[in-house]
């Protein structure tokens, strides 16, 4: 394959103009150019990206790291995916997706091999090896989630303090004082990190105490099966529940069926919300569920023009937090007697 | 950066010999080799897989190209993308997902970089540009699906022929005589191009002629608001239907809620069976959904081998193609009056 020094030796130019030219990095006169041009359509010089990766280090290719073998990609996590995709291309980056573990092992061996500009990190863990791995590499990054402490890493998240407030505060008006929060359930250990899940429960439990209501959490694997045995254990173990707040998209039909498969009428007797979802999801079950929906769609935006920003030298803007957003579906009403 | 030819200065020795240690293509005696590693050491030489790949043109990442803006994925399609995922890991190789559309100038612009060892496309249509555009690229490629003429072309597919011949078996020993079948519509012409679609349809009205049945089929949009508007327009127009056959999985649990609004029951007036989905999306339905079930998780797996198949100079096997299981749920049973 004719390198650039070939061309520079044909053209009778040196290698940084060639490089000037093949890079569009510096004004080159147009009878230079035109011999430059010549040169590599002689020697089928090919400007392929791995030529110009090692010329000048970009690739306008973007990964989103999703740790899709650990964490069920569900309807609210594809608005995130396609988002994504389709602002990279609007923006002259392709979009590729890495399925990598949460070991941060794969990350580095991909990252390392500077095939992408720079990554969108997907499902973050409070602590989170892959965060440590993109610092260190110094590849340019974003995050759709947050560490812990995340002051000074590019970043956009649900606000989950906000999401789970106005889903209690909307079940509080409807006069629910015994409320049950369904959370996603996994094995492994660093589920316990996963920023999501923890933002949520500690929001749940904030927002119970400033109203001195119980807060009754419960843990649910992500599909429909178990959302139903979740439902028979909240209404065996706390019958006079009158409301059932979900985040745990796969499972939340499940609650709904297995409420109304235990005698219970939704939303008569007990009122269901599933947060952090789509409308699709809701509108799956019967009665169509009321939902939070998750601002997947915005997010998947913004984190693309985070990471871009970078790349392309713009201000780094603010962190950004958007809620999500309560549509009322056939599942909600007022407590029992109100 | 350090090139080849530094290290090579550096350690006395040719070019070539570098690249035997670098790539690891021929054995070099162990004090060479030891001069040659010093040499990188000193001079930072990174052993990156873009250099590797202007070397040896080897990336070791496979892509999996799926469509994502245009075909919405679900569960039976992340099956297949979490299996390929598992087995490219299996086997020592990277799985990254392209989502890049169907007009193959994505498709073009990503293969021509040189970044991937080939390429498992996904969402085949009958007549598929990016078929041709592979083909014309040389990069090995495998198809999960398959064009209208695939001989000679690797790939592993659903048996839609087998699977759709099943399911009417099934209905049609419960005795259903009127059956329709729900199927995905789409605006975009080339949908009408798209292998699933086209080979269940022709599956579904030459089982309907050989047993004297009318062939009734439907297209519905992708989720769950067109499938009870499907539902009520079918019980409306064709009264006499006692069975539904949906292979269109985010609208299956919406055709069930629209016949039950209707006054439906299911499955006592009424069978439904939704095909090409996964067991736990039939279970968000209530009744549980009775299900032929994908393989996408054994294709994602067949898919991966094939194309590793042809990197690693293996003979080729033979194209293969899985039909959907059936598994019973609580939408099916005899025919009213049977």
């Amino acid at each position: 394959m004719a390198t650039m020094r070939d061309v520079a030796e044909r053209a009778g130019v040196s290698i940084a103009t060639v490089s000037f030219v093949v890079n569009n990095t510096k004004p080159v006169s147009a009878a230079t150019r035109e011999r430059i041009e010549a040169a590599m359509a002689e020697l089928g010089f090919q400007r392929n990206v791995v030529a110009r990766a090692l010329a000048s280090r970009r690739t306008r290719i973007l990964a989103m790291a999703y740790p899709a073998l650990e964490h069920r990609l569900g309807a609210a996590g594809m608005g995130f995916v396609t988002s994504a995709a389709r602002r990279a291309a609007e923006r002259g980056y392709h979009l590729v997706v890495w399925p990598v573990g949460n070991d941060a092992a794969e990350l580095s061996d991909l990252v390392g091999q500077g095939l992408v500009d720079g990554v969108v990190l997907m499902e973050v863990l409070l602590r989170d090896a892959r965060v440590d791995a993109l610092v260190a590499s110094r590849l340019p990054f974003a995050m759709i989630g947050r560490t812990e402490n995340p002051a000074g890493l590019p970043h956009v998240d649900i606000d989950f303090d906000v999401t789970v407030e106005d889903a209690l505060t909307y079940l509080h008006q409807l006069g629910h004082r015994e409320v049950a929060f369904v959370t996603e359930g996994e094995p492994r250990a660093t589920f316990r990190l996963y920023g999501p899940k923890v933002r949520a429960e500690r929001a749940f439990e904030r927002g119970c105490a400033e109203r001195g209501l119980e807060a009754l959490m419960v843990e649910c694997e992500q599909h429909a099966a178990a959302g139903r045995e979740t439902a028979r254990e909240i209404l065996a173990r706390h019958p006079g529940t009158t409301a059932i707040m979900i985040m745990n998209e796969h499972a939340a039909s499940g609650v709904l069926s297995g409420a109304i498969r235990s005698g219970v009428r939704v939303p008569d007797d007990m009122s269901l919300l599933s947060i952090v979802t789509t409308r699709d999801m809701g509108a799956m079950a019967d009665p169509v569920l009321s939902i939070m929906r998750s601002p997947g769609e915005e997010l998947g935006t913004l984190g693309v023009d985070l990471l871009i920003g970078q790349l392309e030298g713009e201000p780094m803007p603010e962190p950004r937090l958007l809620p999500c957003v309560l549509e009322p579906g056939e599942s909600t009403a007022p407590a029992p007697g109100r």
